[in-house]
């Protein structure tokens, strides 16, 4: 039987349908609501497909894991053993049913097992209660911004360059954002406290600041575990939380600087998860951390976790629970440390960022890197290294890259909320074979020579 | 190898870090944002949760699907099904793992699938391109939002009673809702119009209309074909959008009246669309179709979808593309046609609607009903039927019927933005086994006849 309506019943609604409308709705770009038009929206539809556009060219565009080490049947595998899981929890096949088939927590269905990873992978130790399991970080990024960004005054600093998902995120709930000028060392306290205090002056109530401190994106940059402390003891002495994001920690080689997090004594950290990069995207799964109380109008106590849990019933209702069976299934595989999963795609990485680096000396020895006026940073980790060039790197230039020399990459303008890296360029290495990163880095160097020949003719 | 800090390292750092601070970060209500003070908030929280505070009782409240024909090994077979299918569609394996396992394009993955199914099932006849997946139809609300609450002045009508959840999500956005009391053959469009003319009056611009046009949530009521011709043909006249939210067509039997997008001649129609009672709630997938055409500044023209896909991309970035394959795998499996595969559902939430419409009249017989003041409506399919009573339907009044009468509902008052419904109920019969709904109605025709005995008491 077919539901929908029958045909005699359709032409009778034809009939007395409106008369189809020459024109009809249309609606004006600035009618919708800003944050649309805002070059930053466009930014991470251009990551994601740039390489649409230029299906021969080497891209050094986008933040991608390398997916070498998936495997298609682990979807399988996952979700079983999660299912397993629960069974041997004690739940009936009933239950295991009505976990993954209905609507679930919004908070999350996998919170103890996330837990568990969290204090074995990160010293980060805190109850299941503290977490809410998110579609993604960019989720997490979302509520803890709704949550904490609730009037006019509020303002949430970042450093620039900045990953585009928390100021999109902003955008889209108007809310403002103050850059602060990361050195080449990466984010100066002394700096931000200086722009804490000027937004006061200014009547502002500067509510969190956002910060990636592991081989950041876009950046590259590690903060350093003195600056780590120096951080945290600047939030407590201004009464600011810190928004930590972490995504390329447990895909770096060797020992990481411990998270704000695992050193956070005054609740002083909200940690947004990600299991995009150590497991898979197509998950969509990442976490908050939010383990700061909260003090109800009627005397009680609750935790931040429990309010961004209730946005998030407003947004997405709960997390896909396949999603976080496969992830669970995937942590409980081995033994809820993710480090110890990455340990291949952690020293693949690494490898990538080492060859990477070397090629750069090959393709730029020093004499040509002088007279073209290039030099880069050198990540320990993550997927993201920075390029200085002496001609303005942006899309145009990107475009010339793409066609004439067959490679992409991704402007720094991108990444600064108040103008900036104009002359800079990021460079990821996570997503390329070793041959790619070879061949991309001969034509990367041929490019901006003929960049740097155009704009400085010689004779 | 353990990635996270070594031992020395971890005592290093944590001798370095701030002192425990006594008190540390702790955050007040009033500094959160205001949505989630706001009472609707709290409701499907309550929905959600009110099922495991009273274990015994049994529960008209929650509005999820029966889950008796879930089977867990589907979960399998739908998404192999869908991985064959890319194989069939020329897929690479490693195309296939990359579908699955990396980040997606925001608009979502199986839109081809999507619209052919809506093109079968519901007459809606739409490119693929104006499709965007969702998590769930709550986040196709928060986009649809977004993108058209764009300024203070802007409004979205909605119908009292109204759906918590797009209310919830005006709420986050701090978007202004005006309601409209529903009569008891639901909206008027002579209402509708007269709020709208209202609202330009004091300068502010009616931007959309959100109506649930079949076997309502809350209400239970359907719109008829006379007033949806009705609401487009004010929807023209006086340029504002409706937002048609369906979840519970093809889950109800027998022929349903055309979907409002269906008869849709000027483009003013966002359909939302939620697969969590046509397939399962735990894959969080939902859509909007959004063929608005929207003219740019540099006066190109896209559609409204591009801009609902750019704003997801800052919310959940994709849907998981493992929920997205099981729905596909799912869909696939049926033809294409979301009605056959509900066939055997829709008949039995039918069958348990008119049983529990049995039910009433056999526990509230005509001298009781007038004694007690009760009437309720009668929905020919869909989830929810209100109940008419004469005591106030509060709070209080749920704890009493849930512990001294082993029966819970939800108050009608919950879904009344601007407040009313203090003497209705909510009644879901989806969830329930037949043997649940007799035994349910005998104790809620109990605890109605203690409440008016409170209330009036007889000598």
């Amino acid at each position: 039987m077919n539901r929908a309506r029958s045909a005699p019943e359709a032409e009778a609604a034809s009939a007395r349908a409106p008369r189809a409308v020459p024109g009809g709705a249309v609606l004006r770009m600035a009618d919708l609501h800003a944050g649309v038009a805002d070059p930053v929206m466009d930014t991470m539809n251009f990551l994601n497909e740039v390489t649409l556009n230029y299906p021969e060219a080497i891209s050094f565009a986008p933040g991608r894991p390398y997916d070498g080490f998936f495997d298609t049947e682990q979807i399988f595998t996952h979700l079983r053993r999660y299912l397993d899981h629960l069974a041997d929890q004690g739940y009936s096949p009933a239950q295991v049913r009505g976990a993954v088939f209905q609507y679930g927590p919004s908070a999350g269905l996998i919170r103890e097992i996330l837990a568990e990873s969290l204090r074995a992978d990160e010293g980060i130790d805190v109850p299941p209660e503290s977490i809410v399991v998110t579609v993604g970080c960019q989720e997490a990024m979302f509520l803890a911004l709704r949550a904490l960004m609730s009037g006019p005054d509020d303002v949430l600093l970042v450093s620039s360059p900045c990953y585009v998902g928390i100021t999109g995120a902003a955008r889209l709930l108007d809310a403002e954002v103050v850059a602060v000028e990361e050195r080449a060392s990466g984010l100066s306290c002394a700096d931000l406290e200086a722009a804490i205090l000027a937004e006061r002056v200014r009547g502002r109530r500067p509510r969190a600041v956002y910060v990636i401190p592991d081989h950041s994106n876009p950046s590259g940059v590690t903060m350093p575990l003195d600056i780590r402390l120096e951080l945290l003891d600047l939030a407590e002495r201004l009464d600011v939380l810190i928004l930590e994001d972490s995504p390329y920690r447990l895909v770096s080689p060797g020992a990481q600087v411990p998270t704000l997090k695992s050193l956070d004594r005054g609740r002083r950290v909200i940690h947004l998860g990600s299991y995009a990069k150590s497991l898979f995207p197509g998950a969509r799964v990442g976490y908050a951390v939010a383990d700061q109380p909260v003090l109800k109008e009627d005397g009680t106590t609750g935790l931040l976790a429990d309010e961004l849990a209730k946005i998030k019933s407003m947004i997405t209702v709960n997390t896909s629970a396949l999603s976080q069976a496969a992830v669970a299934g995937a942590l409980l595989a081995s033994g809820g440390r993710v480090s110890e999963l990455n340990e291949e795609a952690a020293a693949y990485y690494g490898d990538t960022m080492r060859l990477t680096l070397r090629g750069l000396e090959r393709v730029f020895p020093a004499e040509r890197r002088a007279r073209l006026g290039v030099s880069w940073n050198a990540p320990s980790g993550g997927f993201f290294l920075t390029l200085k060039v002496a001609f303005n790197a942006d899309n145009a230039a990107l475009d010339r890259s793409a066609r004439n020399f067959g490679v992409i990459w991704t402007p720094m303008s991108y990444f600064h909320p108040e103008g900036g890296g104009d002359h800079t360029i990021r460079l990821s290495t996570s997503y390329l074979t070793n041959a790619d990163v070879e061949e991309g880095l001969r034509r990367l160097a041929e490019f901006v020579e003929s960049e740097s020949a155009e704009a400085h003719p010689r004779p």
